[in-house]
């Protein structure tokens, strides 16, 4: 099984898609390393006078809210309708959906207006989007990571046929179902999360697998997050005790060197 | 003595703030890394329409002029208003004080406008505030480090009673005063001004500090100086003399490992 | 010959000039720490209030269109008509020109309303900035390097004349002419093109040597491009096979010890 995710790598590194992201300033140059090395590449442009022309030429788009300001929420939406006209995937990270009315509404708008191929989030953020969680108060510490893989396998599967697009609810184990299918990725490392940009470089990446696999976004999805947990096991063992700055350096490392046999090798995935 | 600082850190890895930042583009993924490093969050937001609202869940809020805009300013004023009302504690890092009459008016709007917790600048741009050098054009080499501790002490103590808050000097000796107690801080390494965002990532770890002890102020911004120190020696004695990229690396290694023991053992502090 | 070049370094470790920067979020980071690295001081400042103020005490400017918008548009126009006044040289990195209306309206307009020193592009960007390529549509793949040297240089002998500026043609061979005389530099390694920002660091590298040496253009972007081709054959010989992260890292370590005899040891250069 594993390897018909695995193989897809094949895909993004003969197309090289490049990959429109209008994302955050926080992480953006993690995002832009992160689809060089799995072998696409980026183009980053977030001005209404331009976003639908870029989203045009691109394969793919990666939608972010980390940062999100008037100029990129506008731009955001002119982006996602050309990307849609056009036919690409659009991938949606709704970063800290809860934490402000600004990002609840901005989220909001961007489901309405935009046709979501893939909608990425840690669970606090899916369960707001869910509407299950309406109360949060921004980072709820307590729902950071998933507790109830179950529960967390149900909430997937209804929102994919709700919203009508792949959802990815990402921690330490990840859950990504269409609606239909539904797995569970056991692969990646707790160091991760003491980096900021390891969620973004995600949808980064599933942004760089949707491009190069429009018809099979969620296998794209799958494929995407097996090679951050897998680059963030390896970059744990050869690099992780000496601290994080050694850690992200081998988490760069490690996908730029990603193939097929790692990835099918090491992929740690069951249908749920 | 050094204990008493030292200690914090276990504050700070327990309670593990959440610290609201509006920094600058250029070094602000060094700051939310450095605030993970130090077992602190970052979050960055620096839209009107949101500022106040992540304030309010803020244990902690970092104002960083690096670079300013319309957007910016009127975040920082609504967020600093937000934090003073739930009383959380803001840093405040007035970067090139001195170099354009937007930077000079944004500087005195904030210090009019908000109440500051930490005043952090190096002496041209404290010297700058405090009315000394109105004469400055920007950079001024001449006076990019401390050359009399004597006076930086009194200044120090002088501008933390004037404006009601500590101010930290900081430089090759950092001086820190609350206007009544002042000490100065003698760890580091000249390395450090050899990278970009070492500053920036002091006013991070004393947001990160001053988060987890918001009753401590003074204790909290010392201690964060002595970790932005002490890493930048080990720093440069594990990967100094490979070049900056590897020294850049090793600072986030040694702030992620960053202890008690290691704090209190090699800080080179004396009462002023 | 390269002796001529390679000692322009000196002249940056003395001078220290401080570079003003309006540029891209993407590679901002990467661009100060590369100014750095090379001996110079970077400033980054993009808003109308200061843009003017902060050209006017700089020594070089660097205007990069990487993610542009309104207000950066703006500001680039301003600093760049206070940095003619003040007699500085200015860098123009043109990034993505060819790939939406916006970014060819504002090359067009920084072209028409700036005294540029330094043109500096792909084959793509500056063929389509002569007028040669008015088809394209953004990233053209095939186009994405040099591939027959000898039209190239016509091409930037040409242009240089038409504009009046430096133009450096970079690629996996650099082209540079001001309209007279014409170098190729032969250093570098594919290696750099799986890496963001290295195209936007020639830019900084040139606006620091040019700031060093307002009065030699054509030898300040000569040394600069020696400098970063020379930096990437270093790094992937200690650190290429390790992968991205450890190739970033080495690059940043190299540009730091950079020096006259390594450049004049290893320059690849010819004249046209």
């Amino acid at each position: 099984m594993n390897r018909k995710y695995a193989e897809l790598i094949d895909r993004v590194h003969t197309a090289k898609p490049l990959i429109h992201h209008i994302t955050n300033y926080v992480t953006v140059n993690d995002c832009a390393n992160i689809t060089l090395a799995i072998g696409a590449s980026p183009i980053m442009a977030d001005a209404p006078e331009e976003a639908a022309d870029i989203a045009r030429i691109a394969s793919a788009l990666v939608l972010n809210m980390g940062t999100l300001n008037e100029r990129t929420v506008k731009s955001m939406l002119l982006a996602g309708k050309a990307a849609n006209e056009a036919g690409s995937p659009v991938v949606f990270d709704p970063v800290g959906a809860g934490a402000s009315a600004f990002r609840n509404e901005t989220a909001a708008r961007v489901l309405n207006e935009v046709e979501i191929s893939v909608l990425r989030g840690n669970i606090s953020e899916i369960r707001f989007l869910a509407g299950l969680h309406a109360e949060t108060k921004g980072v709820d510490a307590a729902e950071s990571d998933i507790r109830d893989t179950t529960s967390a396998v149900s909430l997937a599967k209804e929102l994919a046929v709700r919203l009508g697009c792949v959802i990815a609810i990402t921690g330490a184990i990840d859950v990504i179902s269409d609606g239909e299918k539904a797995v569970c990725v056991k692969n990646g490392h707790t160091k991760l999360s003491e980096l900021t940009g390891t969620g973004c470089m995600c949808s980064s990446l599933m942004g760089s697998f949707c491009g190069a696999a429009p018809d099979m976004p969620f296998e794209a999805t799958v494929a995407a997050l097996l090679c951050m947990g897998i680059a963030g096991e390896l970059a744990y063992e050869s690099a992780g005790t000496r601290g994080n700055g050694s850690f992200r350096v081998a988490l760069h490392n490690d996908m730029s060197k990603m193939s097929v046999e790692t990835i099918s090798g090491r992929a740690k995935l069951h249908e749920a």
